[in-house]
């Protein structure tokens, strides 16, 4: 923890907004410490959000931003099959628009304690450029149940949770209608910007025997390619089972929804892949945190690391067909 | 791990210079892992550093800059009495300059190395702006040697490992001499460029006893000031045994680089106090890590947290004196 001159007061208020954490030092020593349980594995990630890159402060509010910048590192943890964790928060802002760093604390502190994260520490920096916000997570998971991305087989069915679409749809409407939203954009702008990861999901899919998962940043064809490649493996979608998020098709139609669901991203919802003999027990344990749809199966078609694509239970190809400018 | 469309490449590049973890998954999951050690304490810090505030590449090579980030890292561990320890670092360059992410990294990993750290993950971001990079560092250290900013106490003495103001004499040339610098400011130069962290003398301080301790980023002056602070006592500094980098003295003189040793910052030397009977065996113990100069005492003076600067005996005003300008 460093801080500019005379930034006492504001150490002491974020301080104050985190908490001190019961078992070790916080915030305003040189670094912040924890004790950790005991056998197990330490799982850490971390993400860079940059003003007109990843977010506009014109469409998202400060707080949304605080809650994002967690919200998509949780999701890292969550298709580990982790659990959270402490965050260390670097934030470089203009002095000009130094107001905005409590706001964006109150969103970082807001899903911090809905999903059991203590904000232990961080940078504050003032820069006259775009705001910059970078949130390292670290968590625990049990060395035997973690979710991998090389674990899919062939064989394995493949699925996601939730509802995609969502976050890209609104996104969308943002770029092309600047005017106010009716009320149906409501949901894809909350998946937008303040999208709840799958810890609860990515810990029940481990504690239920499954191996390989990845979350949905990018959209469902870059994560299911990653998968393919990092398992050595052939995969198959079907593109009519993917489960699209209700407000998007009711907004942009059916099948736009469904070119943003493959391509769009930012759904952070979780891929995984399972033996078909766990469908029924993961279908009921993930009945609570949104469900799962299986929209596909891992083979062991050549080349490896590739993803093919059907409709009707025919062989497409995404880009000819119109769902991607890859 | 979240990178740009198309970047498995650089990421395949990146992976294979940081070398796989031994004990757990690398880059290119959704996250690191590793198995942590029995009954520790995790300690984590963070820091941020941006073109143009933090740095300037035409006075820093991007090897430097990669090595300068994670040694300030680092010096946060150090003054916990914290060994290394994993990295996460985040990256924001402009696509024009892709190249500097390889030379940035070799410079990370070259301290890497020296150090026992290991990169185990981070993210790279496009982006049109400053360059900027995020590190942040977990390493350990044992439950009951730590080393703290409270736990000063009237009665101890406080000293520093190695000399200061070198790093800020490097800094003046660079900004007041454009022309090329003669071999007496090497000395300097690679302290500011490639401070070398004092993780072998917090490890030492923190076995012999040893329990409050600071990492000098700010200054001599600011730095005792946190530690007054924190652990609510005064501090006394007796100005004339400051210990001064000899090369600082010959470039600039004694004032100017008595002045920056209190005032300059970037030492990233350890300044601690201890109890007076430990004084030989803090002597010995350091003398292989820069040795100790004991330059002054902690006090019960009222109020707490100030610090008290003397010279020859007599109590002083740094601002007045022309030392600071605070």
């Amino acid at each position: 923890m460093t801080e500019p001159p005379g930034e006492f007061e504001l150490i002491a208020q974020l301080a104050a907004l985190f908490g001190t954490p019961p078992d070790g030092l916080g915030i305003g020593d040189d670094a912040a410490t924890w004790r950790s349980s005991g056998d197990v594995v330490q799982v850490a990630t971390t993400d860079m959000l940059i003003e007109g890159i990843h977010f506009r402060l014109d469409w998202t509010s400060p707080e949304d931003l605080g809650w994002k910048a967690l919200a998509v590192n949780l999701s890292d943890l969550a298709a580990m099959g982790a659990r959270p964790g402490r965050a260390l928060v670097s934030l470089a802002v203009d002095p000009a628009r130094r107001d905005l760093i409590l706001d964006v604390a109150r969103g970082l502190q807001a899903i911090a304690e809905r999903t059991g994260t203590r904000i232990v520490g961080g940078d504050t920096v003032r820069s006259p450029g775009p705001l910059v916000i970078n949130v390292a997570l670290v968590g625990e998971a049990d060395p035997a149940r973690l979710l991998r991305r090389d674990a899919a087989r062939p064989g394995d069915l493949v699925a996601v949770t939730g509802r995609l679409g969502g976050s890209s749809a609104a996104l969308a409407l943002l770029s092309e209608r600047p005017a106010p939203l009716d009320p149906t954009a409501a949901p894809p702008l909350a998946a937008h910007h303040r999208p709840f990861p799958r810890l609860a999901a990515g810990q029940q899919l481990a504690a239920h025997g499954v191996r390989c998962a990845i979350d949905i940043s990018d959209g469902l064809a870059s994560e299911a390619f990653h998968l393919a490649r990092a398992s050595g493996v052939g995969i198959e979608i079907d593109v009519g089972q993917v489960p699209l998020a209700p407000a998007a098709v009711q907004l942009l139609g059916e099948r736009r929804s469904r070119e943003l669901a493959l391509t769009g991203g930012e759904d952070y919802e979780l891929l995984f892949t399972f033996d078909p003999s766990f469908s029924d027990e993961l279908a009921s344990a993930l009945e609570i945190d949104g469900g799962l749809t299986v929209l596909g199966k891992v083979t062991d078609r050549v080349p490896a690391g590739t993803v093919q694509f059907v409709e009707a239970g025919q062989p497409i190809d995404l880009a000819q067909k119109g769902y991607v400018a890859f």
